[in-house]
């Protein structure tokens, strides 16, 4: 068996044949990373002709940030429910149209319809300082002269249940966690919790409004927001974010050990709920046209910034592998359906509408992917496959490897956000994770442009979409679904 | 001679031992600067002790950020004539009075008030987009509904002037030059003719407004402000500057190929002038106390961030360098004057107003000193003396040597902006020139925030000026006056 033929082996099944390459795939995979690593020379790991093309194309093209810049500076902000949501539909439907893609349609989706209005806030004593602030995604308004009360500063929800009821009543609550700068991310997922949780905690004790330290990692006085949580139940305060130097500047006047003041005024509101849509394309399969691979992105993004790498850089991404694949000699067997959700940041009604829309073909689904962590290369390659298509793992990490792309085998994926309600469908899930070092000194903030899009990233980014999507959509048969991961103890 | 004797030789004054120390100077000078520049180790030049002193505890310490943050945030944005810059003088009196500086005092200037208003501009084909931006100061508003108009984009005022003014007539002109970064922020005074002459070449055109990219080097949503000119007999047409990211958006509408057309409303409006304060505070001299060297930062900054970089670190670094002085075990021989400046930004009624108070003791200023080009290291010493007294710019070369400080004895000292009104009155200059690299990311805008502060570099500016002022205020006689240079062909 010659390495050319590896991925033709492949698609013979499993078995003898399959635990033969997959040890070779192994071996290559090593002796590429070794390579990588001592920068010494190396054979190549032969790919699939259709994957060394795709990876080729990828790599010499500039169209996902090309197609990022265009969305994000066409449509605009296209926060849940806007009139900037609504030309980022039809620039969907342009978009798709006019690359060729096959059965281009939108799908209704209601999407909630939340109001920013004015945010204003201030230091008034110890010494008055105006504040840049946003309010957070859901918030409720203050009354029209706005709140005016005593500040309490303490870190996260941990130590503000810590501290006595009397000291919080009646009080602002400032919750300062700082998110940690990480390659993966994960700072967020830690830190974020003040910011869904903190009005819920804060009002418990009795607080009448919460502000947050922004949870992210730049230094610019551009505020980040987000989805807020409030509880039934609970009375519902107003909860905003401070930019990270004026967080600063609240605790140079906590520091002081002089009585903090603050006035904050919040013109936030809830409006009826409306009418958006998901925005899909497909590229038909030459046998199997009713199993499909979703790649996907979400169309909407905040409304402070023009959601250049959140989400528009994962649209480009997404479409630009689509459109490499079209581009073959032949079509993958299976269907790629592309899907632009239609909102992903204030309340996932994208995905959910699609998980529930799609529940009869959802069997079919052979797999889903997501691009949605900026515009970052992708470093990192995560499955959730059943038992049965575990080899399949190694397939995509050999295929993968040639872009710099490390296997964890040991971490199941856990889908991108949109595609998270197929999950528990048990539809295949592979991640292939954007290294996020610097995404959240933009995400969600005024300064998500299109400026910020780093072609050459992307580029490697689009090539590890179109790899994967391509093996998976090529691949013989169905994969197996996959049961629902043990909740952690 | 020991080395160790180096600056008492020099106070006996010119002639055979001086041309005898500055040979010794410019050995050790170029000892130490090829010790740093290869890495190996070598005995370093011997300073005076009272230099050794203050470069040791300045280097030890973060008083100059401390000062600086203090003032930052606890009297906020200090733009000319508001109640900010109020707190600033009220903060430079208590400052320097806490400290125990002699003469602590106020001299009115009176300073033009600028009222910013709101600004708001937004793309209206073709496609929309609201725009981050920021009034020039000095503007003038638009009419009360705003003016709406299509853009005529073009570099910078040379590529202006070669266009047909029936182009022009009617439209908005954007000015897109972008500065260039560099250690020395020479890119800053090759740029900001956009800012200072844009709305004067473009009204000559009959253009009715004008549009530029922020002069400065970052990519944030934060436009930059600053000064604007008008011209007699020249119609007045509203000016501002968009952030980077909002220049890129329409730069990104330009190269469509489709008519752009922006909407820009602004309240901006000038106001009767205002009475504020120089802050001036001494240590007074034990042998000349009627001889001074002047430190000086100013205490203004721009409206939109709270002046942290642009000035209050020049103000603290000038602080603790006369505080530094004021420990030692004796005084040096003359004052030392710290001038806490009231109006640079904003047609430098500060530095005006003490040149003309002062003039029948300007001939008396040993030399005059500024710190204003934010919190990085000095990096460079300029000087301007008379000829009789240019072995000392060797002198104070060799002291700062061991602080990394270059030398370069080819280009005159220019003086900051608050001094330079000294300078045809003939008092010598010295320039310790901060590395300005990061400077303007953070220059007049929002972002100019006390988080931008770095405390080491501003240890070692210190010292850089404790060192300069100690050697100008102990010299034995008085600096002879420095002719005016001539002007370049």
């Amino acid at each position: 068996m010659r390495s050319s033929t590896l991925p033709s082996t492949f698609r013979r099944g499993a078995g003898l044949f399959c635990a033969a390459a997959l040890l070779q795939v192994a071996l290559a995979t090593a002796v590429s990373a070794g390579a990588a690593e001592s920068g010494r020379k190396s054979r190549k790991p032969q790919l699939a002709p259709e994957v060394a093309e795709l990876q080729r194309a990828a790599l010499a093209g500039g169209g996902a940030a090309e197609l990022a810049r265009s969305l994000s500076g066409e449509a605009g902000p296209r926060f849940a429910g806007s009139p900037g949501l609504a030309r980022g539909v039809e620039w969907g439907v342009r978009t798709l149209t006019a690359l060729g893609f096959e059965g281009v349609r939108t799908e209704a989706v209601r999407v909630p319809r939340w109001e920013r209005g004015t945010a204003e806030g201030e230091i008034l004593s110890p010494f008055p300082h105006a504040s840049s602030l946003a309010a957070l995604g859901g918030s409720i308004g203050t009354p029209e002269s706005g709140i005016e009360a005593e500040v309490v500063a303490t870190e996260n929800l941990e130590s503000l249940a810590a501290l006595a009821p009397e000291t919080v009543r009646g009080r602002i609550v400032y919750l300062g966690e700082r998110m940690q700068r990480s390659h993966d991310g994960s700072g967020y997922g830690k830190t974020v919790a003040i910011r869904w949780g903190g009005a819920m905690a804060a009002a418990k004790l009795g607080a009448v409004a919460v502000l947050i330290r922004s949870v992210g990692t730049d230094s610019n006085r551009l505020p980040h927001t987000g989805s807020m949580g409030y509880e039934e139940g609970v009375t519902k305060i107003p909860a905003a974010a401070l930019s990270m130097p004026d967080a600063d500047l609240l605790e140079q006047a906590v520091a002081s050990g002089r009585p903090v003041r603050f006035r904050l005024r919040l013109t936030s509101r809830m409006l009826p709920e409306v009418e958006s849509a998901n925005v899909i394309g497909e590229l038909r399969g030459r046998e199997r046209p009713e199993e499909v691979v979703i790649l996907s992105g979400h169309l909407d993004s905040w409304d402070l910034g023009t959601g250049a790498l959140d989400d528009a850089a994962g649209i480009g991404n997404v479409i630009e592998a689509a459109r490499l694949i079209s581009k073959l000699a032949s079509r993958p067997r299976r269907t790629i359906r592309i899907v632009l959700y239609a909102n992903e940041e204030f309340g996932l009604s994208g995905g959910k509408t699609y998980a529930v829309e799609h529940a009869a073909e959802v069997p079919l689904h052979q797999a889903a992917l997501e691009s949605d962590l900026g515009t970052g290369r992708v470093y990192r390659l995560r499955t959730a496959f059943s038992a049965q298509d575990a080899a399949l793992a190694g397939e995509l990490a050999a295929a993968l490897a040639p872009l710099g792309i490390e296997h964890d085998p040991a971490t199941p994926a856990s889908g991108g956000a949109d595609i998270s309600p197929l999950r528990p469908l048990g539809v295949p899930m592979v991640d292939l994770s954007h290294d996020a070092t610097t995404y959240f000194d933009y995400h969600h903030t005024a300064n998500d442009t299109a400026d910020k899009l780093v072609p050459a990233d992307m580029a490697q980014a689009t090539a590890a979409f179109a790899t994967a999507a391509w093996i998976l959509a090529d691949r013989p048969a169905l994969l197996g679904r996959v049961p629902q991961a043990p909740k952690a103890p």
